[in-house]
């Protein structure tokens, strides 16, 4: 006995609402606020575990707090694991649809099969990710690296802004970070992994199209800067006797911004976090911290980049008696997405009705940590104004439903080609 | 029965002593931070309090915390008041000098002018005051505004970065702010305001000497500067798509150093505490809020220094699609110090065997409120590399000892004129 299919209306509908609660699962009460281990953190695994094991899932938590739901194949012997995911952190005041859409889709693609009475030849885990935005600690993509084997030990060593390590805040979580290794996922019984996400930019829009097949990942590196003056008493320091940090900065960051403008393959650069010592209104400032996010669609534009960067940030200093120092704290290159899944999803997408357009995703994603171990694709969603990182985050709820529904016939199609296998 | 005078040699070294004892009362361990109405104000109010009653003086704290300590006259009818004092509260991460001394000083002024069994026709008052630094609430010298009556009531309702209210703050304190009329001290009866303080600049150092005579306090302007653009993902909004607040205020920075460079009358310029949100490293910033402080050793260079800084901020912020806004939350003229006290000031410098020099103060103090409604003057003490709101602010111990001496044959001086008036 099955139940009708659902029309991508109805999913979309279903998606939004289950979006919506998830959203008020925060930490700040007014706002989306989910950090990694935070409270809400663990509010959301609740939340969504519940949903999971509601469908039949069975869940887990794996030592470095992902959650993870599994549907048991039903046909084939020694059948193999096709993943689905994204994650369920979020920045500071966040939208409702980064990265909760992928694992919400993924539960909804389920739940849908078995509403249809469809019957699959590998089993299906879905990953709740919980550290893929980094606002916490400086660590991102931790969860998905956890599950390829390529954790680095020493993020267990980094400390959130209060001071707390990451291995104590795993800890207090419950989650066991001497047993890291045991979150790895064998690559040998694995078919793929497949992540949906909102675009988090304009060009869906801008074409006048639901969807999108991604073909890479920018490499992104994230770094530390910090610049170092003299503080001083802002009314009796001349102004040609000031070491101030602060300044220093802003011809930086303008530096930045100039370097980034002027790069090619879709270069962006960002200054988005500052922070000021001592930070009084009458204090020249002796030290500032900021943080320092260079992405591009190609490799060199991006490492060219933050050459200049540094170069600058060099002359700035060194004219200005400042020293400075940058760390770096992620690195990563750009990651093409695996040809085969590209095209499943590529004919799920022209299966309904759509045109078919490829993009890049300027936008780091637990894909990119993924595909070191496994086959991994991605398929966007239009962003309205392709805002994202802001609670003015939104999609159509079409547009959901259309990504949920080829969501579906990707699994479907998979599922065909493991028959032939 | 009467002790020896104390040596400035000795009366530097216990002045010290005492500055130490008063730096280990912090809200930071680490480093000295005493904000106003903090848990360490309020022990510093009860240190400095007991050092008054140990000298016989009768102390009170007033309705905005300002702690009194008052030293009855020895002779005369209707006896007038002469007012000493300055401020104990501090900067975030401050040195051990500013503010503090100018209370210690008045303090083993009184001591040393009763161990040499001097006879005063006026009453002494002490005033430390907790609110000259402006740090915790946009409400510099509000203390010394209450005691002219010149207490601004919309301070009451101004927040500090955690929202509490500094009404709220005061009455937690134990303190009334419905009787703030009363903090006022009568100009009737009071002879004049004197205020020992550290020169935070570099010129005493340059010219050699330990003390020098104030002839004017440079005017001041606070604001507070709002930029909003549009936040959005550091990924995916492309360079030329963005609206970002942190990049303008980056210009606005080194637009506001470039304008105190090029003014005229002492002019300084200073940004000093800068907030950035949503403040994550993958997020383009939507907003910031950052603080101008504009000083001068007269009015016409501020305020054109000013009407350049918002012009240019205006036209920055246009040219980037972000919205403006400036808020004035102090602004005093400048100040000229009394001519009759600047006099008795020299008199003690030069029988002390000391070259007179005069000159302007650019930071501002107490002694600028006070002058509203009380003849006001000023000694500074040279400050070793005129550093100041720094943990490194250093003087001789012989230097603090020489402004003590100073402000003890002051207070003589002044007797004497009291007693031919």
């Amino acid at each position: 006995m099955t139940d009708a299919a659902r029309s991508p209306e109805d999913l979309g509908r279903l998606a939004q609402s289950l979006l919506d609660e998830l959203a008020r699962v925060t930490d700040e009460p007014g706002r989306i606020t989910r950090t990694y281990l935070s409270p809400a953190h663990a509010r959301s695994i609740d939340l969504v575990g519940g949903w999971m094991r509601e469908r039949g899932l069975t869940t887990e938590l794996d030592p470095v707090a992902t959650l993870r739901g599994r549907r048991a194949a039903d046909e084939g012997a020694a059948p193999r694991t096709l993943l689905i995911g994204s994650h369920i952190d979020t920045v500071v005041d966040a939208g409702k649809l980064d990265g909760t859409l992928g694992v919400i889709g993924g539960i909804l693609a389920l739940e849908e099969i078995e509403r249809r009475g469809l019957r699959l030849p590998f089993a299906v885990e879905i990953l709740a990710f919980g550290d893929e935005e980094g606002v916490r600690f400086p660590s991102a993509l931790s969860s998905s690296s956890a599950a390829t084997g390529t954790y680095r030990r020493e993020w267990l060593e980094a400390r959130d802004r209060d001071g707390v390590k990451l291995a104590e805040a795993l800890i207090a979580f419950g989650c066991d970070p001497a047993r890291i290794e045991t979150a790895t996922i064998d690559p040998a019984g694995v078919l793929g992994y497949l992540e949906i996400h909102i675009e988090q930019g304009p060009r869906l829009e801008h074409w006048g199209l639901p969807l999108g097949v991604v073909t890479s990942i920018a490499g992104q590196t994230r770094m530390s800067m910090t610049l170092t003056g003299m503080a001083g008493h802002a009314g009796t320091v001349p102004m040609d006797l000031r070491r101030d940090a602060l300044a220093g900065l802003a011809e930086i960051i303008l530096g930045v911004e100039r370097i980034g403008r002027q790069g090619t393959g879709e270069l962006v650069a960002t200054v988005g976090r500052v922070q000021v010592f001592p930070g009084a209104g009458n204090t020249v400032p002796g030290r500032v911290e900021a943080s320092l996010d260079v992405r591009a669609a190609a490799d060199t534009p991006r490492l060219v980049a933050l050459e200049r960067i540094a170069w600058e940030a060099g002359r700035i200093a060194e004219r200005r008696g400042l020293s400075v120092a940058l760390e770096r704290n992620v690195d990563v290159p750009t990651c093409p997405m695996d040809e085969g899944l590209q095209e499943a999803f590529a004919r799920a997408v022209v299966s309904l009705g759509l045109d078919l357009r490829r993009l890049p995703s300027g936008a780091g994603h637990d894909a990119m940590a993924m595909a070191r171990s496994f086959p991994s694709a991605m398929l966007f969603i239009r962003s309205k104004a392709g805002i994202s990182h802001n609670p003015l985050e939104w999609s159509d709820p079409l547009d959901l439903g259309l990504g949920i529904e080829a969501l579906v016939r990707t699994i479907l199609d998979l599922a065909e080609k493991e028959r032939d296998r």
